[in-house]
């Protein structure tokens, strides 16, 4: 990718529109010989391979098995190695919690300590979720502000949860306050570098205030902080790419990671049909549309192969909606592959496929990761993708004289 | 490839075992219409690369010819554009002698001067090799230690020889004490920086009374020193891939340049047989086995297609000797190629294959340089193979959340 100046310098304002269309995890490995794509019957989406170029994207780097918040950066435009998301501002990010400048977030994990502070289980016994519900409910009305600090508790599933503190003068990123094995002692967070001391110490005070709530709540009678770290500073997609970005997903994490980058979160309902509802309904608004389909990634992790399949499907049949609008340039691929049967995010590289009125004419026969791989963009870094878009939409300039 | 840090952080210790077979400059060029690997008749090649992902890798960067040193480094996970081997080390490596870290090493050329010093012949006539080794015994008789430092001086070919420093607060790299070119005066070493200045001196001693010695050794009296360093301080593989590595090489410039990133040494005959034997026997000691295969380029260098062609075959005989212990990731591919019809290394691609139950089907159909260049890896650089190596075989953790 280019650097972030040059990219800037060249980009230009036009009325052409981008939907990038995110099937997360779509990428995947074969059960009886076929993956997910090569088993779905998505005329749709073959026939759009047919008048696209195609290729494989590498997330991160060949081999490397990335996290959504990394894997989206990349796609969105952004090198996923230089920008770090602390997991504090992710997990803020997936219960929707919007951050400010002024925030520091930290994801949490509630404990189960010893009298002596020794952690014994890191997790509390996966307390179940209205537990923690009712514990972050607690913590929330006994501690409302440290010194000037505002302080936000938001549960989440089982033992974790999410703290933002939101006061001036807060530095990131901070040591985790987390022995990270059992049998050790508590910990608590240091400041790496002298200005993020007042951080270290209102994040040490809540873990000493909490201890002492906690006290009878055993096995929850301790907390343990992670990736305490703030907002990184990224240029958003209108500074960098000239764009008026909009987001269209049903999961908070997605929109969360979005808003990092500066697009709009829209409004939108829980299907498919829903999402490109909602595009038709906001097409005259915004020129670049990120559309994200979660559940290929969500059956991708259960195992779910034939569910996976259905998506897909489900995905193909909806996509005349899509394509009625014209956009000057499509591109659909996946953030990361979530092979089905490895039921997890893995380092495949992604099918990618770019549909515009000015590519050369490519042979690829459907969108299926092998007819990509032998496609003519070939293999590149997913960071390089939006470049690709925006020069088929006409929206950057030429590179010097 | 992704930073070491990134890298040690996501690599994880685990049983699975990873073969890496380099045939040495198995890569060519065709001959009446065939390259060396497609003129070879090799079924249990051809074989495991149906099974297998396909590709070609760049040891450094399209159409740059790399020497061992470099090569190596890349296909080890090492970026040999970062990593300054000195030619000194390279060579004690190439005699297998084992450098610490307080020498400094440096590859010498006996020379010809006349009375002003002026150098006539850079390689002193090419010398035989045993009138070298009688001239080394000479020199090493004489000089032993230079004030503090110990001297070893070791015989190459021909004009060839290796001298090693060892001793406390010598700095490198130095620069070269050979003026380059016929018809001008002998050169000293210089010391770049201050801390340096002790190594320098001691060099330029060493010039100073191997001159005095050879006066009457004509044409061989005077030496050139050339790329005068320490030994890089490169990572091991353990701390980067927590990997336990051994080498399984006949020559001992492989040996060596294996040594310099970690690797156990393992004893090991003369044949490819007796490599692979040395692999049965140490297989439940390692996870991962750098198996080298040097007389492709050996007779590629020659300029003897046919042997080369040989070779391929006698190794493709005892394959399935590797088979058997079903490792978790099989790759074969060459550091460089070395077509015989160019008599020595050259800048193409390296034909690469992976093997692992982990991968997506490819339609290789044998392993040749023209099918691996339609594999779905793609042309990639070879300092990345490590790292989908180390996915295959489940050895890397998520990058991000």
């Amino acid at each position: 990718m280019i650097p972030e100046k040059v990219m800037s310098s060249l980009a230009v304002k036009t009325n052409s529109k981008i939907v990038l269309l995110i099937m997360d995890g779509v990428g995947g490995l074969p059960l009886n010989g076929k993956t997910e794509l090569e088993t779905a019957r998505k005329p749709n989406l073959d026939k759009l391979a047919q008048g696209s170029i195609g290729g494989l994207t590498d997330p991160i780097n060949p081999g490397i098995t990335p996290g959504s918040g990394p894997s989206h950066l990349a796609i969105f435009g952004y090198d996923p190695l230089k920008i770090d998301i602390g997991r504090g501002v992710l997990e803020a990010a997936g219960i929707g919690f919007e951050l400010t400048g002024r925030d520091l977030a930290a994801r949490g994990n509630f404990a189960t300590m010893n009298d002596d502070q020794v952690i014994s289980d890191r997790r509390a016994g996966r307390i179940p979720t209205a537990k923690n519900e009712q514990i972050c409910a607690e913590l929330q009305a006994k501690i409302k502000k440290i010194d000037d600090v505002e302080v936000f508790i938001r549960p989440g599933k089982e033992h974790r949860f999410v703290i933002i503190f939101r006061g001036d003068g807060l530095q990131g990123p901070l040591t985790d306050a987390d022995p990270q094995k059992e049998g050790l002692k508590i910990k608590f967070t240091e400041a790496p570098a002298p200005e993020s001391k007042k951080a270290s110490d209102i994040v040490n005070k809540f873990i000493k205030e909490a201890n002492i709530i906690l006290k009878n709540h055993h096995p929850a009678n301790t907390v343990l902080l992670r990736g305490i770290a703030k907002v990184p500073q990224i240029p958003s997609m209108t500074e960098l790419f000239k764009l008026t970005p909009a987001c269209i997903a049903t999961y908070p994490m997605y929109k969360g990671l979005a808003s990092l980058v500066g697009m709009k979160i829209l409004p939108v309902g829980d299907t498919i049909a829903s999402e490109f509802q909602t595009l038709k309904e906001q097409w005259d608004n915004y020129d670049f549309f990120y559309v994200h389909i979660k559940k290929t990634d969500s059956y991708g992790e259960d195992g779910n192969f034939e569910n996976k399949v259905h998506i897909i499907e489900e995905l193909d049949a909806c996509l005349p909606q899509l394509l009625e609008l014209k956009p000057a340039v499509i591109a659909v691929t996946s953030d990361h592959s979530t092979p089905a049967i490895m039921k997890g995010h893995s380092w495949h590289p992604n099918p990618f496929i770019l549909h515009s009125q000015w590519e050369r004419k490519d042979s690829l026969k459907a969108f299926t990761e092998n007819e990509c791989a032998h496609g003519i963009i070939g293999r590149f870094p997913a960071c390089d993708a939006m470049q690709l878009m925006l020069a088929n939409a006409l929206k950057l300039n030429k590179f010097g004289a």
